[in-house]
This record gives C-alpha cells, sequence and structure tokens, in this order.
C-alpha cells in the first residue's frame, strides 16, 4: 500500500482503527509510515502516547471535547474534520497554528459529510477555517463507503474514478473562491487497492488492508492468501448428525456482520494451519450463526478429527470489528502484541 | 424474575452474562440471589472473586482449562455443563465433590448440548457422571433460544411448556436407568417472561432480562417502560436534508445485531431524556446503518433541535452485545458501575 501511495505522488496516512496496537504501528513506521489516521480522540492520545506526531481524527470532532482536543494539538501535528459551521468556528477558535482543520464531505455514501452536491457551503465551510492565524485549512477529506456495496471490483474502482473527479471539481471551487487549493484525502481500502490511479489524491488513508477480511476478500480488493488476522476459537461441542461444530467465538468475538460467500451470508470462514501460518479461507467451513458466546459452523464434508478443546481459527467476515473484540494479538511466531482498550 | 421463580419453587439463578458487574450483582444478592450464572471461565473467576459462592460456568466445559476449572472449583461451589462423553469423564475425575457436572441438552435450538432426540446418550452421560466419588451430576440444562425465533408470545409460552415436557421425559429416563431423578434447568429470557407455567423447572437461568432491549420488547417479554440500559452516543452529525442524524456510536458501541419495528429491522431507537430516566424507545427515531464507529439515525419529522455534540440515548437491539462493549454504566443518579472487561 506504501508503494501505491508513493506510485501516486499520495501521502500514506494509514488509519490504524483495524489494528489499534502500537505495535503493530512500529510495523508502520519501518516501513516508513510518518502519518496516521484515528477514530476516536482516546485512540488518538493512545498513539501520540507511542510516539506519532502526525494524527488526523478522522471522525467527527466533537465540540464538548474541545479542551481535550486543544491538549492533544500540543502534543502532535492534529488534524480534525467537520461538517458543521459551528464546529468549524469553535475549531478555529481554540486549536493552534500546528492544528489543521479539514471540512469532511459526504461523496454519495450517507454517512457524515457535507453532501458533494453542495459545493456553496463547502466553500463557505473552507473560507471559515482559512480565515484567521488559527489552524490550517487541510483540505477536504472523503470516504467512499459505498464501495462497500459494489457488486464487482470494476464498480469499486468506477466510485473511486467518481470520487476523485469530484473532490477535485470541490478542490477548484474552493481554490477559486478563497485562492487556496486545498488537498483532497481519500479513504476506503477497497478504492486504495483498487483503483488503477490514486494520482488526483494528496492522501489516502486505508485502514483495513493491513488485515483484510471475507468482505475485502469478496469485493476482489485481496486474495484468499492475503488474510492476515484470524480469531483462535476453543471448539465447544462436535455434532456429527447436524455435520456442525459449536466454536467459543460468538457475536462478543466475531461481531454480527457478514460477508458474501458464494450465494450464502457467513460470520467467518475456518483457516487450516500450516507450518507457518494458515491456508486460504475454506468455503466449505463456514460460521453459519452467532449467539452472544456460541458460534456455529457447518463443515460440508463432515466434522471428523474435530473434538472439544481444539482451536478453530476464523478469518472474519470483518476484520476490524472482530479485532476490537480482542484485547491482544499473537503473532505466527509466538509474541503477544498489545491493543488499545476502547472499554478502559 | 426473583417472584416468578419463587412462585414456580424454582431456583433464581440469574444469567450475569448480560451486565457483567459485580456492582449490579450486589442488587441482586440484596434480592436474596445466591446463585448465578456466567458464560466464560474468566467471568467466572471475576464473579468468585467478588463473593459469589454457586456459579454455574453454562457454556460448555472446556478441556484446555481443567486446571483453572479444578482451581476455581476449590474457590466456589462450581456448576459446569458438558455434552461429551470425553470431557465429562475428564470433570468427573479431575473435579472436587463440591462441584457438579449437568448434561446440556439441546432441546431443538441447534446451538450446543446432547439433542432431545438421543435420550440414551444422555442416560450414559448421566449415568458416567453419576458413577464415582467426584462432583455430583447437576442435572439436565437447556437453553431453549429457539424463542428469539417466535413469532409471537404465544408462540414462546408454546416452546417453554414444550421445553419443560421434553426435560421431564428425559429426567424420568435417567432416573428410571441409574434410580436418580435429575434437576432441570431452563434458560432464556422470553420463556421466563411470559410462561404461565415454570413449575416443571428446578431452577431457570434468565440473564438478558437485567436490561431487556428492542428484542425482547419485540417478542412481547417486556413492556416499552422496562428497558433499562441505553447507550449514550454523541451526536457527530446533523443532515436535514437526509432526515439523520449521525452518532458516534457504531457496530463497535452498539453491535450489528437487529430488532424488528414494524415491518424494519432497527440497530436502535432512540429514547428521550425525562426528569429522572428516559422515555419508551421512539419508533419514528430509529438506527437505520452502522460502519466502525458512526450510526446512522432516521427521524421521521425531521431533526429540529439536534447539534454535534448533543448527547443521543439509543435503546439497543440487543442489550447482551451493546453492554459488552462497554467499560462501565452510569446510573441515572450519576454513579459509575464497573463491568468485567473480557478484553483484560
Amino acid at each position: 500500500m506504501a508503494d501505491r501511495a508513493r506510485a501516486a505522488g499520495a501521502r500514506f496516512r494509514p488509519h490504524f482503527k483495524t489494528h489499534q496496537s502500537a505495535a503493530v504501528g512500529e510495523w508502520f513506521a519501518a516501513a516508513g509510515v510518518e502519518s496516521i489516521a484515528v477514530s476516536s480522540l482516546a485512540m488518538a492520545f493512545y498513539f501520540a502516547e507511542a510516539g506519532w506526531q502526525d494524527i488526523t481524527l478522522a471522525f467527527p470532532a466533537n465540540p464538548r471535547r474541545i479542551d481535550e482536543l486543544e491538549s492533544l494539538a500540543r502534543r502532535a501535528n492534529l488534524g480534525t474534520i467537520t461538517d458543521d459551521e459551528s464546529v468549524a468556528r469553535l475549531l478555529r477558535d481554540r486549536l493552534p497554528p500546528s492544528a489543521s482543520v479539514w471540512v469532511e464531505i459526504d461523496p454519495g455514501y450517507g454517512r457524515t459529510g457535507v453532501s458533494w452536491e453542495e459545493p456553496q457551503r463547502i466553500v463557505e465551510l473552507a473560507r471559515l477555517i482559512d480565515s484567521a492565524d488559527g489552524p490550517r485549512l487541510g483540505g477536504l477529506l472523503t470516504h467512499a463507503g459505498q464501495t462497500y456495496r459494489a457488486a464487482s471490483a470494476d464498480e469499486v474502482r468506477a466510485i473511486c474514478t467518481e470520487t476523485i473527479a469530484k473532490m477535485q471539481r470541490l478542490a477548484d471551487e474552493v481554490d477559486r473562491a478563497i485562492g487556496r487549493l486545498p488537498e483532497i484525502s481519500i479513504g476506503d481500502t477497497p478504492s486504495c487497492c483498487l483503483a488503477g490511479d490514486l494520482s488526483g489524491a494528496d492522501e489516502i488513508r486505508p485502514g483495513n488492508f493491513v488485515f483484510f477480511d471475507l468482505q475485502q476478500l469478496a469485493l476482489g480488493a485481496c486474495e484468499p492468501d492475503r488474510i492476515a488476522a484470524v480469531a483462535a476459537c476453543p471448539v465447544a461441542g462436535v455434532y456429527p448428525r447436524r455435520g456442525e461444530i459449536a466454536i467459543h467465538g460468538g457475536a462478543v468475538h466475531l461481531s454480527k456482520d457478514t460477508a458474501p460467500v458464494g450465494d450464502r451470508r457467513v460470520h467467518g470462514l475456518l483457516v487450516h494451519r500450516t507450518g507457518d501460518g494458515w491456508s486460504a479461507p475454506d468455503p466449505a467451513a463456514r460460521v453459519v450463526s452467532l449467539s452472544q458466546e456460541h458460534g456455529i459452523v457447518r463443515i460440508d464434508g463432515g466434522v471428523t478429527g474435530w473434538s472439544p478443546g481444539d482451536v478453530a481459527l476464523v478469518a472474519p467476515a470483518h476484520s476490524c470489528l472482530t479485532a476490537e473484540m480482542f484485547g491482544s494479538y499473537l503473532t505466527t511466531d509466538g509474541r503477544r502484541l498489545e491493543r488499545y482498550d476502547s472499554r478502559r
């Protein structure tokens, strides 16, 4: 991904919400990464504590937390995002010049951000932020999350091309109005993996690619052998008549998210251990239902060889949500990597 | 619920997996509760530490954790469950006489347990457990989770009546075969709330009723004013054209579980603050989609009055999963109640 960013001439600002681990962060630092994105204020403090100096909090700034935002901005070069005039004014008035404020754009996803169809509001927000000696106008930032609903890799590419074009038109409008060409920051992993040309972006913020998962696999954003995090779940029961095993891996471990596998939706697929890792996800061993602590895995061809106490490895539907449920990672060479715990 | 258990002549063993809080546990103790159920070994240790002396680990015993099970059984009267001969043998050989081992029965739900259609295996498991000077045969334990798929309160009642009847027949078979009438323990909150007659059970283990949620409301297991836990989510954005607000309340806070409201499925409904608590869930303010950190709330009638930084209160689809995502509770009178953190 660093290579793709370099080829596009874009800053690589990986989103650390997926792994949330200072130790994994060190691997990024070793690959030359200096800028990161996070999704909560507490996560930003965690990575600032770990030594990161250029952090974009890529979630709309909460005006109630302005004191903490200001305090964080005194420790690191803080990027914030907003789509709201009153919040923009507050950030402008309270954050130091080392901080930046980005205007968040909704490119048609329907989550947060000013709709790309409201260029005048976008211009006025940019003008408002740019009008004082406080924080810099970072630029225009977007997350084209509609790629996750795409039916094919080509559709992902089309969404990405269209998103960059929309952002460029908006950046040009801002430039014409206030005499400053804002940077363009784009996000989602499917776009960043699949797009032929990212050179229209000044910055990319993919997160999920650090682990990938069955959702990315279904979109064609990764190959089956690139899924880098699995949940180790003890086998709780073996049911030959049903062709199923039960695992201690429920909604509180895997999340209730699903991914398409063939014409079904699953919560995960088993992988099988190999000498130094694991196999591609096995479409014949599907996590078909979850309750709070239990998962049910249906295995085509029967459950021979499984016993209670065995450990099943589950490639999750959505690795961001699964990783969130665990306090640490175990590497294949036996090291324990801590991660930030949002519950503390 | 304590009154319902008393009326049925059944032991009340609330499942603490929903609240996972020693402080909430004290309220149960004050109501006379002495026996509890939990869903993981670590949770069992947490409540043993908090002083509970009669704990059933209502998840299939993991043979890899036999040392810790034995250690726990030296600190508290430990109940374990199994549906597997080799695990039953291990528990029998390793646990002390103060412990008990229950045979888990699948009453047609299709999760864990010996199928109720295999009475001979159930008898043999009971015989195996009962055959030594080790732990007691606790009895037959079941969770009729198929009530969660019921279309009406009457269907819940029918499932409960049928489940108790199945369990009684199995208990009689065990009694005939080994000369010991095993106790019957049943679980799910919908049954325990709605059943007219629980007197066929020796023990009930509901958990969710401590908070209730939109799933229970849809089943008719509670009234709208009985939902006792909501997620406090900062408003991240306000979108008048879409009739939506965005909240900092995503899949990692609310879980991706859903509940039916009318002919839709939602991740939650807003409640509105009242003097000393909150209103019934508002079907006009629906959490319609979630990503990792964001939730989208569609509000019929418009978003007037909402601003970024406001706090929206969300009645969750499934309170067990939502509570799991938070490190503590805040009571309506401002006290902070800690809870067990499975990620530590």
